[in-house]
């Protein structure tokens, strides 16, 4: 039904472009159901052999938020921001692990079951931040999580409390991010062209 | 609009299901267009510290896709299955690459940005397999892929050849995917309490 395929490409095209990291959340809660429900998402990606070595922890309460919270790092690129204040902290967070005792990597496995987290939370009207900068050594000590997994990242979820735009890159290829004196998140992605190579044979 | 939420979200949920490796397609082209679009997608997806390391070769011309396909392997766990036949072959590529001179690692950008893909594709009618095992020096010599790159992953794409559906794993938590007596390729997934972990603090 090319009818109904149009409209679905016009809605993932849609969902891509809005699925944007988001930082600054509002305070509202996150059910332990909901978090189930995108990790159901997760559970049906595609796995390199079909392993799926991934696992998931799922935090929504204040008790282990407030553990969760000091082993990440936030934003890089924003020197002078120190991360969330306390009313603008994530309301929950799905930490990734890896099972070693199904497989010893992982590959991109994490990627492609975070994006459909990510996708699925969007349409949920959430927004998320994928943080790779994880203090592991302090959260598996905090959160008391057993050797056998590795920690892969945390992905932090809230209703967004802030505006994030896509930029296009400019000349200088300057690939950072910045916040414009509204508070509105600038994000410079490469141009299409930029990404497309061609070698010898094409 | 909460409405629209719930539609979006039944959608996206609909599009992962759906979302399947496929090994064998019909005999019809992909246009250069349509990977365009799909790697526009990829264009937009989260990339650690936005850096933006991936850069994508298309492939839709039987020149180039006769080049490619002697290179991957296909579905480790079908022994008695050698890979599609000639008139089963994907009709079109995209080469995931990573850019040495952007970053030395790539963490799992190539996972969000190829899912991106894949659902897109999903959505316009499409079947995908993202194809790890492959002969990277066969393909990086054959294709004349410059040696910046990195070759992360081959995205199979062309019109479904095959139904694959998606199974309960059994007690045995056996996870090798299998094709039954009518050529449909079952695929068995952990239980959803399977992979959620509650560590010592949950």
């Amino acid at each position: 039904m090319p009818g109904d395929n149009e409209r679905e490409g016009s809605i993932i095209k849609d969902l891509v472009k809005r699925t944007r990291s988001c930082r600054r959340f509002q305070e509202e809660p996150v059910s332990e159901g909901v978090l189930r429900s995108l990790i159901d998402l997760a559970r049906l990606s595609a796995s390199a052999a079909n392993l799926q070595p991934l696992k998931y922890i799922i935090s929504c309460k204040r008790h282990t938020n407030d553990i969760i919270f000091p082993q990440l790092m936030w934003a890089g690129y924003l020197e002078e921001w120190e991360g969330p204040l306390e009313e603008e902290r994530p309301s929950a967070y799905i930490i990734v692990l890896g099972d070693r005792q199904i497989s010893e990597s992982f590959g991109c496995d994490h990627g492609i079951a975070s994006q459909n987290i990510l996708l699925g939370a969007t349409s949920m009207g959430l927004g998320c931040c994928i943080i790779g900068s994880v203090n592991r050594e302090g959260l598996a000590e905090s959160m008391k999580i057993p050797d056998r997994f590795e920690i892969l990242h945390v992905i932090a979820l809230g209703k967004p409390g802030e505006k994030v735009v896509i930029e296009e890159m400019n000349q200088d290829g300057d690939i950072r991010y910045w916040r414009d004196g509204s508070g509105i998140h600038h994000v410079p992605k490469r141009a299409l062209d930029d990404i497309m190579v061609r070698c010898g044979n094409i």
